[in-house]
């Protein structure tokens, strides 16, 4: 049984209260549970300090700790940070499936590993590479000639496309579709569109988790490239050509449109809109809802709004923007004032 | 066959025309067709009472009848209620299939019920338990120690992680997700990102509905929660450990950040974005393409605009909006007007 | 081997350099590979002409050839126009793959084409009607009663629900939902809701591309249209009832409302929003993330914003709502001014 002495060892913390406390589970602090594991990280939640049921809580170095209670408190320098190690050494219960399953398709010369998942109702192309110890839910298509690398898993219901590449250690959730032609067509004078054929691919790095419902065009030519270490949220849209920088993070519902470049380490709000052929400096953080009309250049900064401003100008502009009706009537009545006085 | 008079007596309304008037379809007011049965509720439509090839009109109790017409009327308190009462009633065709076919795969320790429908190609895991008459369509996949109640329609290409709680008299469309992994991730110092374990589920009450290409993701701990009766249209996201109260309406698009709780009764356009860890009060009204970005306390309030402001405050700044360049000018002007003064 | 020369009397173009040059590929203009057609379309790529590894360019009739170069360029009217046809002529790899596999199912009274591809653990309900040379790949379920055009291609894990008719020639990406029910409900005095059977259906017209997860809802009554030569993006909501005009097109995440009319030849960007029951006249263009609220009467006008207003009016008031905080502070001491003056 896990004890709050171990706990706090791993984490280099500092324990007050009883070392021997069985943890045998994790919970929200305004919820808890006996013997179960909870931390204290946003301020709003302080008043739960007292009364949790959890027996044991991580808390910044700088906490008060409540006396007179039966609790242990380990103090450390990122609790949440800190939960969520123990969370994932000890607590992450997910063990996948094994095994090719019966009632599924593998096309000839695909490469098959030892040591894999492959689940029923799933089909595996021509010429498909796939790593050691991959995790193929159900119901997953795999077109021909796509690489998926090792420790990669792909939920249910996930549609690849020919062509892929896709690296190891990434995980990618149901419903998600990886390669679907880019959305290019040339207007004709009768006003009909002609398909541009989309003869490019996509290709992924590693470590990259991609959410439930995205969609991933392939490039017109040449790849759409998804950079090592980035994370997608869930109805993500990204059209053909672009590319997304390493350990980049971007929020639900965002669409990225054709040959958008983004760096490393940009932070993506939730149903933010980028126009095409643009360049993402390093490091930008963007708000939710914005819309990116212009290349951004200069690294690390913060923007927000539909067209975005810098995010101090922002908040400015939307202060005043509530006041437009008494804005209005001011001037008419300094107008008035003035033309009185003529 | 259904006549017009047996009609008015369910609807408890009052005929004027013929009441042996037979009804065999309905139909659109500005469509119409002979023995249909139609109903004006949008007045925009008043004008095709006179010309319509319905038969039968439902109307309200102070609509204008036309004279000099063959059609059959019935006065009603809401016509489109009452219209959907008859629809439901006498012209819903859907009949769902029954049986389970031979290419599913039922995993070991399964509770089927005598009555159900079981899909070709779908996959149902361990320990599932599937309620009276569930309804499950082809290439679906229910992960191990799912539940669904009873009489849950499942549409094709459904897929439900693990460890999911689906209520009774539920309807979840083609391609919907439950149970992705919530968006969670702890920045490192070197800039990659570390995955936080999502050990919640997801639990949706009785009378749920939720359109096609949804994405519900589980909680980090604990459970995002769908209460009774909720309804969610097509390509809506709800992160993890959000909570939408009993008989909350949300249209297509909307995407709700972690941690929101929104309380019963409320009505959400579509587009619309929440930030996370904000409380939604009862009866909350919100427009299309907002951004909700804090939490709303007073219950009933009508609210537009990302940011949003009250309903009234934003359609006055809108219309200032539209002025600002004449605004500016006239700013300009008072000040040349001012200094000249000096 | 396809030669500089051929490539120019095909395309009606003036060549300049070695009409035997071989070419082999097609590459983009900043990357280049020795035997490769590109093209110089977009200006911004200009300085990519001297030092493009592309044996082959194709420029606009007026473009300053750089010299001392062994580049061979061919002069066109429309140089990307001119690429797309060579592109989709010669180096268009996609072939599909052909034949009724062993894993499928085909239900009673389905009328096969003589030539037709149907994928492993694909479903094709009763009553279906599949045209010549239709291309089902894997997973995909087609409900009841559906009719698919010839030469149409449905990728893996597309849903087409009961009673749809699809046309000839269309192409509908992964995981597209094409006739979920439509999002009625009528509100009842306790607070909850009565679903408002959706009998209609949904028709695609020819020549149709719709993109990646895109849900197209069935109507309540009739049909929701999509007319001939449409294209739609990814992560498309269409609403019941919509009708979408001849060769109009729409990019990635945008929602159209229920009952909306779009006219011949629109052009709309990504993530905007339509409310419902408006109709949008022909050729109009409407900018993305815009918000369209009321009908658009006069064709060929341009719109942005939400809610939108015509374009050249929005750059101006985006111009000044940056300026707002600095408006706010000229008025206050416009005030001032007046004030002390009294």
């Amino acid at each position: 049984m896990l004890k709050a002495g171990q706990i706090c060892i791993e984490l280099n913390g500092e324990l007050s209260g009883n070392a021997d406390q069985n943890v045998s589970s994790v919970s929200k602090i305004d919820m808890g549970a006996e013997d179960s594991l909870s931390f204290l990280s946003n301020p709003k939640y302080e008043s739960f300090l007292e009364n949790t049921k959890a027996s044991v809580i991580l808390v910044s170095k700088n906490q008060n700790i409540p006396t007179n209670t039966d609790k242990t408190f380990i103090k450390v320098d990122d609790p949440y940070n800190s939960f969520c190690i123990i969370l994932g050494k000890y607590f992450n219960p997910k063990t996948h499936p094994s095994g090719i399953k019966t009632n599924t398709f593998v096309s000839e010369n695909v490469v098959l590993p030892q040591e894999i998942y492959l689940g029923e109702f799933s089909y595996i192309g021509k010429n498909v590479k796939l790593g050691y110890n991959v995790k193929i839910y159900p119901n997953v298509y795999i077109g021909d000639n796509s690489e998926i690398g090792e420790n990669t898993i792909l939920f249910s219901g996930v549609n690849i496309y020919d062509d892929m590449k896709i690296g190891s250690n990434c995980i990618i959730h149901s419903g998600t579709v990886i390669g679907s032609d880019g959305f290019g067509f040339v207007r004709q004078n009768d006003g009909t569109y002609v398909k541009i054929p989309q003869i490019g691919n996509v290709v992924i790095e590693n470590d990259v988790e991609i959410g439930a419902n995205c969609t991933i065009d392939r490039a017109t030519m040449g790849s759409t490239i998804i950079r090592q270490g980035v994370k997608l949220d869930n109805l993500i849209h990204i059209a053909h050509n672009v590319e997304i920088g390493k350990n980049s993070v971007i929020a639900g519902q965002t669409g990225i449109s054709g040959s958008v470049r983004m760096d490393e380490n940009c932070v993506v709000g939730g149903q933010v809109g980028f126009v095409g052929h643009i360049y993402i400096a390093k490091g930008t953080q963007i708000g939710a809802q914005s819309g990116i009309v212009k290349s951004i250049t200069e690294p690390g900064q913060k923007w927000i709004g539909s067209p975005a401003i810098h995010l101090q100008d922002a908040f400015k502009s939307q202060v005043i923007y509530k006041k437009l009706p008494e804005i209005d009537k001011k001037i008419n009545e300094l107008e008035k004032k003035l033309n009185v006085k003529k």
